[in-house]
Parts: structure tokens; C-alpha cells; sequence
């Protein structure tokens, strides 16, 4: 509806929190940024080859063969069991300690960080996020009521020395600790960082000193093209403070709507128990057979090496058209290379001319928990098509070039 | 993981609420109800003939076939779109009025329910339910810590001049009056019994009156075998209380994972601001191509009588079997008899007797809000073949004759 149209007949009957968050935008308003005949590169959106459909459909026809009687039963048969497992002994296979009762699968990534919200947040209580980070999660945030804080990044991923000395002034001044910290650890969403070996490391003291809790979302973790594996915090992590958050929207589809928590059982526990009651175990047990018939470890490495292509192409067309006052990152992995341009340009007012030179991208505002970041703007490789990019970076150059103060 | 190994490090990470239910049951513990070689009348689960395998999979390999690029894509594509308009027409077909913004899918009814809960409940308010009521819906109430009152159900569903009552007398003594009352009107979990026409105009007034939501939970409205079909709450109600939650679990699968949210529109802005990002854009698809090919409509009127004979099997059943002392409903549809035994006789106590005779049901006192129903019983008649009915309720006959008081 228009929000105009509100007459808030029901808003004394909401919670405080929903109240505060009335005039937000729903989850998702992001995904309208899109126009005709422009090159996508604003959204986070695996491009449409990689999609297993064949397999799924053989994998759904497959359990209904072996165990038509439970696939679609509540609980699920042995398929939907098997996706457990699998999902442990691959989170084993890279380091992350995980047996039984430290996993749950959820609806999703997102899913997953509104049931840790759920688990450890009230109303007033502080989290600090990456500043830019995954504005799917401040949406989450926001609807805890809770404030937020953001540390900057760096092209070593977030500035944990900042964190630090937030920390300690905020102790200082006797003021509220944050009770969670959230981070992107692997090729950062929006940003492409990759926080450092030292810096995770750092952040886990910190967790420690400061008592609280560390949500790492690891949605992009397997797509590395460049650089060293390094452990993810789950892995450095001896007490239990770290949760780890994964999903199969990048590696199979967003559609299958599949992701996962690992952490400490006593954490998993807790949030289980808030989660409860949604899990498909249709799709779960087609993903179980399709992970059990090899396609996932077939598929990864594959993708690795097309999201690296579109990684190199979109450099090389940067590097060929932008102006030289413009800067971006260079990601080692994952969907996105962040953009920084002059410093006064306010890339969402630009984004309608953008769009009309035939580009859309994320405006860097959005990605921010205050009022920062209108320089910025977030560029995805994921999804065009990668002969379309030439065209894309190319629109984008001029639409920056309009915008910059005559010489 | 045991209980007894907890050591509680993160309870103080954990929020007020979490920290209050740390003791509670999992939601779906009930499913454990199950023993070998036991007639299964525990679980609320559809037969297995039921659960339509070969039409998922066709509808799957379709939707790839005519929109493979978008299906598996965050927001899918038009067949995902269709089963929001399917449901919102299926809705309308019953005299429930809604229009665009109005509807909302969901991962489930329990879904559905959680996410109304986060947008009505603060912990300490008030939420009033049927006794004995679905023990799935007091979970989630509990997770939100809210004070649960039962208010008794009778042959014609909740009483309704109870709760009348009950609202006066706390108004009078000046108490927290309910944000919210729960009802499954139609065919009740646990009990089978239908809220009556005047009830429903009665309860509806209270609403007006003292300024609550009613949360209808249909699960199982489409199941009617006998009597009239009466209007849901939601067709009633002209001030928009009304918050009406289905489900295709007991229509299709419950394996699809895939509920509804139907109110006003100003509600379900904001249910769906909570709920958000968990759209399982694959299921919805397949769903999608499944109802438009007519499917759904062509099953609902054979799972009607399908359940009709297997409710009809058991009323018999129980008829010829039965000690005089024990009363059960005849539900006019769903899936559930209530039984009661004389009072004295506890249920729970008595299961693990009856699981070796050879039949499984759930105990009474889990549907109850707090510590009563110990002499009642729920039954199924979905689940089991009704070639074993007979020897299930045998064999519960057996065992209340051996926990009667020798005469």
C-alpha cells in the first residue's frame, strides 16, 4: 500500500520496536533497482546459467523414487537428514569444528542472522556492524530496535583497531558494550574485502575482553579466486563466542532458500528454539540428494572460475573507462567491487541518470547504519552478462564524468 | 545435547526471554511420539498416499523448462507470483476478502503465527487460547514470553461466554487485558470441535470491545466433511482484527513448508517486515505450476472424503471398543478425536503402557497452556492405515481398562 493511505488504527496494538520501524522499507526494496535496457550490475544475483535445474528436478524425482513415503512428511526422510551431515562435514573439511547439536539449518542466511538476533538482542542493546555492510542485515538489525554502530573497512576488511578503541572508550565512559558484532570476514558485502589473518585473530581478543558475541556471515566464503585460504573466525575461535552463518544461495541458487548456523550448542540450542517450526523438508531433501550425488563439489570449483572471469573483465573495464579521480576495490572472491567516487558526488541522486545512460548500481548509502557513504556505490560481476559490462562500466563512466566539477 | 551438561556460559549473552524458556522443550519434541509396531494415532501427519510426488516433480522439470533462468533467482519467477494470486483467489472463493498487500506467504502456519507474534506480543503481555489448544502455537507463544491464558472449549469450540466473562472480570479489577486470543475455529487441534456461527459474531464483538487481534489459524478449514460450511472469522470481521493464517500442509505436503498470512493490509506491512527474507522461491514456484494445473482443486474434495472414511473408521472403532466410562468428539472434519478418560487417570502416565499394547496418541496436558487436560488424549485418524485402526484402539481400550479403579 501507499504509505499515505496509513491510518494507524492498529499501531497501539504493535510492539514498541514495530512502532519504531513503521516507516521503513521492506526487506528487499533493493531488488526494484532495476531498469530496461541497462546492465544489472547493482543486485547480488548469481547469473542464471549457473542455476542446477536439471539436477534438482532429478534430485526431486530421485527421493521420491527411494522415499516418496516421508520426503514430503514433516521431519523428511533420509535425504533431508544427509543435507545435515553434509553441511557439517563440509564446514569439517575447511576447519570449523562441527558435530552434532552445533548445527541448524535454516531458511536461508538471513534466516539465520534474524534467529541470532532473536536469540541475543533487546530492545536498546548495541551491535556493531561493518561500515559499509550487507544492508539485507540492518534491515534485520533495525528490526530489533537495537542501536548500531559502524566500524569502518579497509582494504583489509574491518578496521578491528578502530573496534578496539571504540571498545575501550566506550568502557572508559562507562557506556553500553555491544552485545554482538557482525562481519563478512570473506570478500565483504558490499566492499570485496577480506578481513586479515592478524585482524581475525584481534577480533576474537577483542569478543573475549568485551564479552560479546561474533556473527560471522560466511556467504561468499567458497568463492575464492586469489589468495591464501584463511581460517574463518569460527575456526580461531577456542570459546564459543563465534557464530557462523552459511548458505547455498551462492553456490546452488537463492531460490532454494537454504543456509545454516554453526556454533557452540548451548548457543545453537537457544536459537533452534526461536527459529522454530519452518523447515522445508522438500527442499531439503532435494538438496541432500543433490549434494549426495557429488554436484556441489562438482559445481564449486566451476563457479569459482566464472565468478573470477567476471571479477577480471569487470576490472579491466574499469581500469579502461573510469576517470582517474575514481577508486575501487579489487576482491580476492565473492560478488562485489565497491566504488568511491569524488567525495561530494551523492551516487543515489546519480543512479536515475545511471540508469538512463544504461547502468544500474547500489548507492553506497544504503549500505551504511548513519548517514554515510553517498560517494560510494557497490558493483556486482555476479549477474550481467559479462558481454554486457564493456557497456555497463562504460555508462557508468560517463554518468561520473557528468557529475564531476568542471575542470 | 543432554540438559545436564549445560554449564550456561552465554545465559547472560542470551535475551530475557531466551533465558526464561532455556529449560523448555524443542518445538516438534511431540514428533518423538512414535514406537515401533504401535498403530500411529499420536502425530497430525497426512498419509503418505496422499502426498502428490509425481505432480511436484512434473511441475518442477516445467517451471525450468519455461523459466529456468529465473525460477531458482531471488523472487522467482511468474509461477511463484501465481501462487500468491492462487491463494489470494482460493480466499476470496471462501468469502474472505483479499486484495493486493493483504496476503503474505509463508515458510508454514507456525511461521505465520511466530511472525504475528513478533509484530503484536511485548514479553508480560497477555494472549488467550483454547484449552487445550495446538501445542506448536503455545510454543511460539512461549518463546515470546507472554502470559497464556486457557479458556475451556466446549462441543461448540471456545467458549465464548468464558471469555466474556474472564474480560470483564479483568477489566473490573483493572488487570492487563489480551493483545491477542488465538482460535483454530474450524475442527480444533487437539479437540476436532467447530467454533458455531453465534459464537463466531460473539467473539468477534469481544474483540471490538476490549481492543484485541484474533489470530484464525485454518489449518484445517478446507477439510469439512459433515455440516455447513460456516464463514471464517476473517469473512466477518469488518474492523480488520482478524490476522487469518493457512497452510498447504494438510492439502498438499507439509513437507512444502508453505503457509499464509491473510489481514488487513497495515498488519501484514508489517508481519511481513519481520518476516523477511526467507521466500523459498523453488517451492513457491513448483506450488505455483501445481495449483494452476489444477491439482490442488482436484485433491482437496478426495482428501475430504478420504479423511471422512478414516474418521468414520474411527468413531466406529472406538464405539465398539471403548469402556462405557470414556467420551470422545465426532469432528465434522479435520484430522483429530479428543478423548477423555475418566478424570484421575493421567494420560501421560499411561502411554508407555499403551505404546506396548500397540497404539501411540498424545497425552492431553500438552495442548494445555498450563498444568490440567491429564485425563485427555488426542487421536488422529490421518496418519494411520485404517486397516490398523482396529488394533489401535484395541489396544488403547485395553489399556484404559487396566487404569480403571476395579469396581
Amino acid at each position: 500500500m501507499e504509505r499515505a493511505e496509513r491510518d494507524g488504527r492498529f499501531d497501539h496494538l504493535f510492539t514498541d520496536t514495530v512502532r519504531e520501524t513503521l516507516e521503513d522499507d521492506a526487506y528487499g526494496a533493493w531488488r526494484s533497482a532495476a531498469a530496461e535496457d541497462a546492465v544489472p550490475l547493482g543486485l547480488g544475483f548469481p547469473y542464471p546459467e549457473s542455476f542446477p535445474n536439471d539436477e534438482l528436478v532429478e534430485a526431486a524425482a530421485a527421493i521420491f523414487e527411494t522415499e516418496g513415503d516421508v520426503a514430503l512428511q514433516y521431519g523428511g526422510g533420509e535425504y533431508a537428514d544427509h543435507l545435515e551431515e553434509f553441511v557439517a562435514e563440509r564446514a569439517r573439511e575447511r576447519g570449523i569444528d562441527c558435530t552434532e547439536g552445533e548445527l541448524l539449518l535454516t531458511n536461508g542466511a538471513t534466516h539465520a542472522i534474524d534467529a541470532i538476533c532473536r536469540t541475543f538482542l533487546e530492545p536498546g542493546e548495541r551491535v556493531v556492524v561493518e561500515a559499509p555492510t550487507f544492508m539485507g542485515a540492518l534491515s534485520v538489525f533495525r528490526n530489533y530496535g537495537v542501536e548500531i554502530t559502524g566500524i569502518d573497512v579497509d582494504r583489509d576488511g574491518l578496521d578491528v583497531d578502530a573496534l578496539g578503541a571504540e571498545l575501550e572508550s566506550r568502557r572508559r565512559r562507562n557506556e553500553a558494550l555491544p552485545t554482538l558484532v557482525y562481519t563478512i570476514a570473506n570478500f565483504q558485502n558490499p566492499t570485496g574485502t577480506t578481513l586479515s589473518g592478524e585482524r581475525r585473530h584481534a577480533l576474537l581478543d577483542l569478543a573475549s575482553e568485551y564479552d560479546f558475541v561474533i556473527l560471522e556471515d560466511d556467504a561468499y566464503g567458497e568463492l575464492r579466486f586469489d589468495g591464501e585460504v584463511l581460517p574463518t573466525l569460527s575456526e580461531l575461535d577456542d570459546e564459543g563466542r563465534v557464530i557462523h552463518v552459511g548458505t547455498f544461495s551462492k553456490t546452488i541458487a537463492p531460490g532454494v532458500r537454504t543456509g545454516w548456523v554453526i556454533g557452540h550448542e548451548e548457543i545453537v540450542r537457544e536459537i533452534r528454539g526461536v527459529a522454530a517450526g519452518g523447515a522445508n523438508t522438500f527442499t531439503r531433501g532435494v538438496l541432500g540428494r543433490y549434494c549426495a550425488e557429488g554436484h556441489l563439489d562438482h559445481a564449486v570449483p566451476e563457479l569459482r572460475r566464472a565468478y573470477e572471469r567476471r571479477r577480471d573483465h569487470l576490472l579491466r573495464c574499469l581500469e579502461a573507462s573510469m576517470p582517474d579521480e575514481v577508486v575501487w576495490t579489487e576482491p580476492d572472491g565473492g560478488f562485489f567491487v565497491w566504488v568511491e567516487l569524488p567525495s561530494g558526488i551523492d551516487t543515489e541522486e546519480l543512479l536515475p541518470r545511471a540508469a538512463e545512460e544504461g547502468v544500474v548500481y547500489l548507492p553506497g548509502s544504503m549500505f551504511y547504519p548513519g548517514d554515510r557513504g553517498g560517494n560510494g556505490l557497490r558493483l556486482s560481476f555476479s549477474q550481467a552478462p559479462p558481454e554486457e559490462m564493456e557497456r555497463g562500466i562504460e555508462a557508468l563512466a560517463r554518468t561520473v564524468r557528468s557529475a564531476l566539477p568542471a575542470e
